[in-house]
């Protein structure tokens, strides 16, 4: 029988996620499997809420990571805090917003949206006046679109929120561990990323955290969380306390995985790792315009991270994205309205170096 | 800093699951992550499906692992075929049918359940009393019960519950890859399973088969799937298909551990892989039995992958899987109303070979 796995060719990955995987990651993937209520695993259990703490700048006890991907941590802060009928406010600009609003319908909220145009970040202002027409029990928005490169300003939605009363709902899924994420400091309820954008761990884990206020908001639910997989008050009971109490399996390979990345991220130091992130997004700006090619996001909301490059008139961007995948660089395509009309190139976590970039745009020449 | 993934200790794993893992899936976690939507990852992700189609003895197309543990599995069987007041009976035999009872009545499920004493088999006879009753919309059973090592009577309730023109829906966590399981001869509509039984990879996945009724239930529906992480309408988009369309970022590097998985059962041939479990069982209940210990499940319906033993009076059960822990060896507790009453050993996948059970009775002759 042929083996799939035998000619799996390493491919450098500069799309939206999965980003690059430091060897020290996979070498803890593969690490032996313990039991799930093993003491030494709740050990690396305890140790990888505090790390997660770090990353995202909280002191939230209620700190871990939910046993699926990304879009696992979307379901969870909904499914958890919304309760049938709820007003509930979605800011979109972009396919991540949207899919929040599609998550928190599907739970019975009535949900309102603030839409602005794709590419461009969220207006505080027009927040600020939709929040004084009407009381929310949450408020949504994601920090950094994964899917337009635009960065929100969320901390300055943070004091608005909170004086409409309602709870502060952030996607971080491609913000966190490659840019500041300050959950405490910007007031913000409940926040979730995913592995495998800065942490640069293979997807498979949620990182989530709640306050003090979001738990308190679960735990006075007149109905259960419908949702017994994505239920935290019954995962808190794994996840915390003296005694844990099996809830599921969790996934323990994956966490050592997400251990593994979050060790290099904090050895290496925050403040490096964010100057790193910038710096190497500074380095593909100039390289990109200097072959003449247009960001598609102004320079003062961009993410560092996730770079929207216009695909130029009479290019086809589809197949400059297949050359380039053919010599085993993969960089990823425009969604929604941008689909067609963008190129979106990551320097996600261990993809942010030097080497890549050069890597990149010396195949990019050619292949355009 | 210390590196706390430097001192993890093999274990061998002879509890309820996590089962142990071979080299070749330790290693196939550790291959290369490419991206979620690169051909050569949806090649594997296609050898995956057909796979599983043979472990699990079904034709149906839709047959893949969901991005998350066994629960996942329930909950994505349940989420997207009930609709609110759908009525639904739950056959229950120990933890993992009440777990399925809350997971339908969190869905707005009008559930009925039939309760047998735990630790003895779901009554056929009882069962088509109750369904001469009532027309439901699924009846749920679980194949495997991994709290009490009993044996579901699977085959013979197929049939009955076509007659009453229900979906049949069953939990294979702990049987899938130890036993014969045979969807379609069984009639069954959906099914789910984990990666960490007798698969033996570690967890993180849960494979789900639908019928072709199952699916036709989920596209009729009234009420979009409150569940956006989990919706096969759209999940099926990602899995099936000549394009496929993004909808979360796949665990690619889990999913490489399962293909190594199921390619190793596969090239050791099922009935090979079934011989072994049932050896080994006989091997392990053989050696109990001779140090004086007593089988708490009767023979004719007991699983060869899930032995629950009884704990003699006076000793403390704790303290025993305590100190086999500390030789390196785990073994499960009992739940519920069996909880301090039996000890469970498990004969999984990779762990059921002599050495291990060897081992295994070597320590509990030292420990009693």
């Amino acid at each position: 029988m042929t083996n799939l796995l035998d000619n799996i060719r390493p491919t450098l990955l500069m799309g939206p996620g999965p980003s690059c995987v430091p060897d020290a990651v996979y070498a803890a993937l593969a690490k032996p499997t313990l039991g799930h209520l093993d003491p030494y695993f709740i050990t690396i259990m305890d140790a990888i809420k505090e790390q997660l703490k770090t990353v995202a700048g909280t002191k939230n006890q209620v700190t871990m990571p939910m046993s699926g991907t990304g879009s696992a941590g979307m379901e969870t802060c909904f499914v958890n805090l919304v309760e049938h009928g709820d007003p509930v406010l979605v800011l979109i600009n972009g396919v991540f917003g949207k899919r929040m609003q599609d998550v928190a319908e599907r739970l019975g909220a009535q949900v309102d949206v603030l839409e602005f145009t794709w590419g461009t970040p969220v207006v505080p202002a027009t927040v600020k006046e939709k929040l004084a027409t009407k009381a929310y029990k949450i408020v949504a928005v994601v920090h950094a679109e994964t899917s337009t490169g635009v960065c929100n300003p969320v901390a300055e939605l943070g004091p608005m929120v909170k004086e409409n009363g309602a709870l502060f709902l952030v996607d971080c899924v491609t913000s966190l561990g490659g840019m500041p994420v300050a959950m405490d400091k910007w007031q913000a309820d409940a926040l979730y990323s995913g592995t495998q954008k800065c942490l640069s761990c293979p997807p498979g884990l949620a990182p989530i955290s709640f306050s003090e206020a979001a738990i308190a908001k679960l735990k006075s639910r007149k109905t259960k969380v419908p949702n017994w997989y994505l239920d935290l008050s019954l995962i808190i009971n794994y996840w915390e306390g003296h005694t844990r109490a099996y809830h599921h399996t969790a996934p323990i390979n994956m966490n050592y995985g997400l251990y593994a990345a979050l060790y290099l991220i904090l050895q290496e130091g925050l403040p490096a790792v964010f100057k790193r992130h910038q710096e190497m997004h500074a380095y593909l700006v100039q390289g990109l315009e200097a072959m003449g090619l247009r960001m598609a996001v102004a320079p003062e909301c961009r993410l560092p991270m996730l770079n929207a490059v216009g695909c130029p008139e009479g290019v086809d961007e589809a197949a400059v994205r297949a050359k380039l995948l053919a010599e085993g660089i993969e960089i990823g395509a425009g969604l929604g309205p941008l689909a067609g009309k963008i190129w979106r190139i990551g320097l996600m976590g261990h993809t942010a170096r030097k080497e890549n970039v050069d890597t990149l745009l010396a195949a990019l020449k050619k292949a355009i």
